[in-house]
């Protein structure tokens, strides 16, 4: 019998951790838990409820419901890149325990635009919410099918493309959706405005607003003209970029001086973006045309928004050639677009600056644009990519020299007009951390909307608005709202203890004792062995390895020789602590220790 | 027999491994790899040489060492902070072995100011390099001097207090030492001048330059004057902020505003900044002073600091009080001063945000100012320190709404103006990645210095000024430039598979078998043993468990059964290859398996 390890028949000592575990979820804003039980959300009655699921405590795994009667409208299904907090984690995703608990009743999935933190999710989710269609203008469309296609073991999504018109789209008796066109940073970026009988929600998805020097361009004023004449009873929008003063620089001025470069640049043109900057990445394929330049594409991520770029015909791709043929032109006649600004380890850009990529070695007269900012966590990548092209002699030109950027998301000033233009009721600020939906909140106030009239939600905060469109209301109950994690193949909770011993593991590694005991003298059998991963650099360490070997034993048999039948948890617990006290005192560091006593 | 674990008799598998990356050291710049051998080093001979140590391919770890005859004086011994990339590390240090192999030569360790990036490495490095003198001016002798007791078993220091005077200390025959006050961000932060026979090598250590709206004050002209009529040979100076147009807003203005909102706070209020911006510290002590408040320091590093202030009798000290007191004055009658601006985990400010420190509860009257940056990679931390301050209804003012910090590293216009003051014949840029330093040599050659003038040095690189200070020479031979680690005790070279392990650790696990095989037979003795961590939440995954033993058992018996003698290292890699392929067709995750067969 060997009571601490896995067998079928005995109990496991992770599992009895992992069990013990069992609802300690991850706490994400550190404030005082209000645990309020799921189940007694109390009947919707004749209100309106909304329902943001995910991107309003942090940046991405955007999803918010709205619930009238007996209808749910979903709006995205985003996913949230992952950092070192959450070692192992690929994704985290909205928390849709509430949607699955209500599928019966969701009518749509409603999409703002195409970038991953709408519509990532919706290949872990879409099943979980009973496959509702998915409605969605067709760049969306074609985005999502492509990232349908790494899934094939899914049933096919009912993709539903509409288009930004006058029209508003009936989705039952009581809820309409209208598709409103606005400025970001992909084709067929979108607002969405749910047509309820108390009046208009709207939500912008992700905003920005072209301007020049502040005055935003008529293509703006004219977007937002149709808000003039609506009852908008709920207006949530995007607090992504409410920290930064003003407005942006106008995408027409950075594509102005990316032009400006591209027509004086001696030789190559190296220009990385994001993937994600479609926009941008068809203006780069016209100035490159205006120059005579042919075009190579790198990236997998880059080519599959090509593809479709080309494949909806929205900009002339005869000049485009592939990376084989690049020695085929003179260097002035290249300019390159590729991903890889973010210092990403194997991207085009990266391979280009350490000499690994197949076909380019940089030179003197190459001239590389960054045209993107610096996303946050990145800077230590991004810094070994811009070493890595300052040793070859090339320009370099990144948003710190030259407008060569300009973000996707409005600056404060921006957000402010856009509050100027939708005269709501009631105010709803989503997309952003905590402190951001505050300091929007605080915008919306100073601009005379009554505090009351404004509500800053957690995700599962459940909001309601009453009495026909009178009075907002955020219920004491909340919806499920712990994290939910893509790992793998594996969709759910995200547990505590992989976390923990992970981070642990990070820090100092394991420290694996295996015993063999006698059961009759309880004697070990022979000198124990020892597996150390990520611990110390053991080949200088014998000493401390020979000396853990007489503590084991000692430990071991103090406890055992006599003990009839021998207790090996307490054995085990014994040595387990004996060994992390002394690692601890010749080391400084805690490995994980894990003592295994085999009976023999 | 077991040829699989440690063992005292056995050659242990994970040594053979660490054997293997003997002198596989981390190679920071990515690029093609310039093996020279270090014992080639060709003798002096009458040449001036200059050995960046540290600090010229990252931030941090500052060291330089400047040799002529039989003599070396080494400039600062700092510490870099560390990582995600990095995982376990504490800190790296410059790699010193140089200087070991010649710590006879040494005469001095000569110290710009009292920051961790200039000081931090002393304990771990001063007796390597033979306990030299260390001379540096007095703020920095007192936290040279409080680290050093943290490390009570290490022989005293040998530290001579020096002024920043017109007089040059004689070192050596041939070289002497002056220290020129400059502008930085902590009390006597100074440069430093090696007078050599051939002329001057002028390091500037940290600098900033005061300035209103880009005109340097009177001070900044005169502290430069002296250097009108020197011969200077060789200029080293700061990086750090090379990237940043235009001049810092002056610390004058800073405090200037922050006394103004100060003036006009309702209740108490927090200024957290970071410890080591001692000089800002002391003046918000005097801002206090003027409005009759208390002041509360809190934080370790702060109270620290403080406590020197106070010996040195830098500011009046007698309206301090003990946090216990806070109760004991009106709210409007206290300015707390605090670490944790970074969104430090356990750190005062953190603790009040989260509701969990022992006195103070936030409350709306609270006015807390955010007198720092963000330090890259603290992002997410901060948001998290954020996201909690904006959860209790307190004023929050931080360096993007408000001028309320300056940095202490002087941006591009700064720069260029120091350039101005100094008439120098050679530069060589410091303190940067090699990018910020390549854009500070860019500079410079802008300003008129010729490009064979300049040397952008890499760590290790050996730069000999030659002819009699005629020649500046890089040398095809490098200084031993590996990375040099602290972790918990140990001092040494990184080990690239602990690092390797750390991450795969960190993300998939590990996944230990532990099997018994009867020697005889070849059968497993019984259903072999699992242990697992950091891998999957195993409780829902008895059925991969299950599968799992069944090839185990499966893939060790078809080698073992009928083998005589038992091949064990066959064994274990066949059911290494086994078990990791099924469990990454299983779950798309790669723990480490670790195989231990036992002979019985």
């Amino acid at each position: 019998m060997n009571p601490n390890t896995f067998k079928k028949s005995s109990r496991p000592s992770l599992m009895t951790r992992s069990m013990r575990q069992k609802g300690a979820h991850r706490n994400r804003d550190n404030s005082i838990p209000q645990k309020k039980p799921h189940d007694v959300i109390p009947p919707i009655g004749d209100s309106i409820r909304i329902v943001p699921l995910g991107g309003v405590e942090e940046i991405g795994r955007n999803m918010t419901a709205i619930e009238y009667g007996d209808d749910i409208i979903v709006i995205d299904a985003g996913i949230q890149f992952t950092d070192a907090e959450t070692p192992g984690v690929d994704y985290i995703l909205p928390n849709t325990k509430y949607l699955e608990e209500r599928k019966d009743r969701i009518r749509a999935l409603v999409i703002t635009h195409g970038h991953l933190d709408h519509i990532g999710g919706i290949p872990y989710i879409i099943g979980r919410i009973g496959n509702p269609p998915i409605y969605t203008r067709e760049f969306g469309a074609l985005l999502i099918r492509k990232r349908q296609e790494e899934f094939p073991h899914l049933p096919p999504l009912d993709i539903r493309i509409v288009d930004a018109t006058d029209k508003s789209i009936p989705l039952t008796p009581n809820l309409k959706v209208r598709f409103f066109g606005l400025t970001h940073s992909i084709p067929d970026s979108t607002g969405i405005i749910i047509e309820t009988p108390y009046g208009d929600i709207v939500n912008t998805g992700d905003v920005r607003v072209d301007n020049n020097n502040g005055v935003p361009t008529e293509k703006e004023v004219e977007q937002y003209k149709m808000f003039k004449d609506r009852n908008i009873l709920l207006f949530t929008m995007d607090s992504t970029g409410i920290e930064k003063p003003g407005f942006s620089p106008s995408e027409e001025f950075i594509l102005k001086n990316i032009d400006s470069i591209v027509s004086q640049v001696p030789g190559r043109v190296i220009i990385a973006t994001f993937a994600s900057q479609v926009e941008r990445i068809i203006e780069f394929m016209k100035i490159a045309k205006r120059y005579g330049k042919k075009v190579i594409i790198e990236g997998r991520s880059m080519k599959t928004n090509v593809d479709i770029i080309k494949h909806l015909g929205l900009v002339e791709v005869d000049h485009v050639v592939p990376i084989e043929d690049i020695e085929k032109y003179p260097p002035n006649k290249i300019m390159m677009i590729a991903t890889g600004a973010q210092g990403e380890e194997f991207a085009a850009l990266m391979r280009m600056s350490n000499q690994t990529h197949k076909y380019v070695r940089l030179v003197r007269t190459d001239t590389i644009i960054l045209s993107s900012s610096v996303i946050p966590g990145n800077e230590r990548a991004i810094a070994k990519l811009k070493d890595n092209l300052y040793r070859h002699d090339s320009k370099i030109i990144t948003y710190l020299d030259s407008d060569v950027h300009t973000s996707g998301h409005g600056k404060r000033g921006e957000l402010e007009w856009v509050h100027r233009q939708i005269p709501y009721k009631f105010f709803m600020p989503v997309h952003g951390h905590h402190y951001m939906l505050k300091m929007h909140a605080e915008l919306a106030a100073s601009l005379g909307t009554p505090r009351e009239n404004i509500i800053v939600p957690d995700n599962g905060s459940i909001i309601e608005i009453r009495d026909g469109g009178k009075t907002l209301v955020r219920l004491p109950e909340k919806a499920p709202s712990e994290d939910m994690v893509v790992e793998g193949f594996s969709v759910g909770d995200v547990s505590e203890v992989l976390i923990r011993d992970r981070k642990m593991l990070a820090e100092d590694g394991m420290f694996v004792i295996i015993a063999m005991v006698n059961s009759k003298t309880g004697r070990l059998k022979k000198s124990p062995d020892i597996i150390s991963r990520g611990f110390i650099y053991l080949r200088e360490s014998q000493e401390l390895l020979s000396e853990a070997r007489h503590i084991i034993k000692r430990s071991i048999e103090s406890t055992t020789i006599g003990m009839n039948p021998i207790n090996f948890d307490y054995a085990k617990n014994a040595v387990n602590e004996d060994v992390s006290r002394f690692l601890f005192q010749k080391t400084a560091k805690k490995p994980i220790v894990i003592p295994v006593i085999l009976s023999v």
